[in-house]
């Protein structure tokens, strides 16, 4: 199933996103206007914003709330990656030249800054002191996780308990502040926004560790960047924790850690990872989360919201980029 | 006067806001919280804080709000100096190693975007969409601010305007926030508020042409980090442009932004810039600047708070560091 197709009930909020986006470029210092459009055009899932709105379908549907906070956190979302690119001295996301590649790590600094103000600005116009609150600590959540995996970076003693903090606090908070936000400003009961929320979680950590298979199993034109980048980074991400469970006394992610930069033992992790029943293993962690997120929501109301979200479940484990 | 006698009004609460900032630096990851401890518990002037509580005084002084926003606005400006410092490989500041000296350019990122985020969950305890919303937006005005400066660094085509709007950007707009909030947050009337924006407005400008004057006239002690830094990155200053000014043909400044990091030049622009009346010139901006903040505040109630600002007023033309 196409994206469009499973975000139809709210495709055409989704265009006022990418609207809105347009308009931040639209500033009166050529050189931010350059950087805004480069970082902001740049398209991907807009799969945040989705979770959004149609979290904010089962109740009162109020877009003008729903609409600020969609764009704030596709905006957080962005200066992330921006952050994240000149960390981890990216040349390339999504197909296109990064920020730092381009511009360098002040710029990248900076633009990041500017557009986490920005997302603020715009949360605020949500009204909503709780909603604005949630978006603040889930960025605290983020850098936090970002922290832990730098400090974890190459770090082979790491359980799969560390794995799952480590993705919910990159990935998958932000995706329990999309959803919840929506149960919260369309007014939703408590329990509906702990479902959401809920909800929200299991999808993030299914994207979490999908997007950390596509690593493995990724062509460079699918993933929009090179193969193998978190095993270069030292990221310890499941795939290589499942190589080193069964193999813990030699391995290549184990020799890679100690010989850091050696892209033939970055090839021949991927190859056996490849070669095992890891990446199938990992599928089914993956589906399992998927299932835990579409159990919860199956307590709300059937709409085409619903709908949409269990399809997007089966989206995220599917995809291939 | 010292600073402690000037900020008598608030002293109470502005020890608060340092137990705040402690508190903060304790949570359970041991890096995180030795980041925290480095960056928060360097002291410095707190001129902000205080800023925000004197202009508290002179309607309802609600302490729980005014000190989330004292703490707030300290962190927001902690953030920004640690993003600062690592643009430009800043080994030290306020006499202490930075952030990005001790851990790198990866802690500095993250950790500014952590404490931008507690700042940001801070701020929305202070239950005002206006105020919430005002941090937002100084913060992308002090982002795009810095960024005008990383585009014009060496660019010695520029105008005494643009001296005025970047200074206002990087520095006069958080002293805004910081007056503003605090009439804000003690409901004082619009035209109360806007006086204390304007204060808020002149002092800023003051503190920070009065830094530009010592990073020519200080000493490295006094300075707590080299002093010729200005000169060094390429950062254009009102004594830099004064000079430029007067020796349009040729001087010290034009042949160093030709000739980068050639330090006899630096040597020898510091040593034109002392031995001219450039100094007096600059402090008579800085003076003029704070005159028309305190006839902005004579307007309002006079109370020990406005004393303070007047105090306060005179101190930043007078500081050596």
């Amino acid at each position: 199933m196409e994206l469009s197709q499973i975000y139809a009930p709210v495709n055409h909020d989704l265009s006022q996103v990418e609207e809105a986006l347009k308009k931040i470029s639209q500033v009166d210092f050529p050189w931010l206007a350059q950087l805004l459009n480069q970082s902001l055009g740049s398209g991907g899932k807009r799969i945040r914003p989705a979770l959004t709105f149609l979290s904010g379908i089962f109740y009162d549907y109020r877009v003008e709330f729903l609409m600020h906070m969609a764009v704030a956190i596709e905006m957080m979302h962005t200066a992330t990656l921006i952050h994240d690119d000149a960390i981890d001295k990216s040349d390339t996301r999504r197909g296109r030249a990064t920020i730092y590649k381009l511009w360098g790590t002040e710029a990248a600094i900076l633009l990041g800054d500017y557009l986490f103000a920005k997302a603020g600005v715009e949360v605020s116009d949500t009204q909503s002191i709780r909603a604005i609150k949630l978006f603040s600590q889930t960025l605290m959540t983020i850098s936090r996780g970002e922290l832990n995996q730098a400090k974890n970076a190459f770090n082979i003693n790491q359980t799969r308990e560390d794995y799952y903090q480590r993705i919910y606090g990159k990935t998958a908070s932000l995706f329990c502040l999309s959803t919840e936000s929506g149960g919260i400003l369309s007014q939703a009961p408590e329990s509906a926004i702990g479902i959401l929320k809920d909800f929200g979680y299991g999808l993030g950590m299914a994207f979490q560790i999908v997007d950390d298979i596509l690593d493995f199993i990724g062509t460079e034109q699918e993933l929009g960047k090179p193969a193998g980048s978190d095993l270069t980074q030292g990221t310890y991400t499941l795939p290589a924790l499942m190589l080193n469970e069964r193999y813990p006394q030699d391995n290549p992610v184990k020799r890679l850690y100690q010989d850091r930069n050696n892209p033939e033992l970055v090839k021949l992790a991927t190859e056996q990872v490849r070669n095992s029943n890891i990446v199938d293993d990992c599928y089914q962690i993956a589906r399992y989360y998927c299932h835990e997120a579409c159990d919860k929501i199956a307590k709300l109301p059937d709409n085409p919201g619903r709908r949409s979200l269990i399809d997007l479940a089966d989206f995220v484990v599917q995809r291939r980029k």
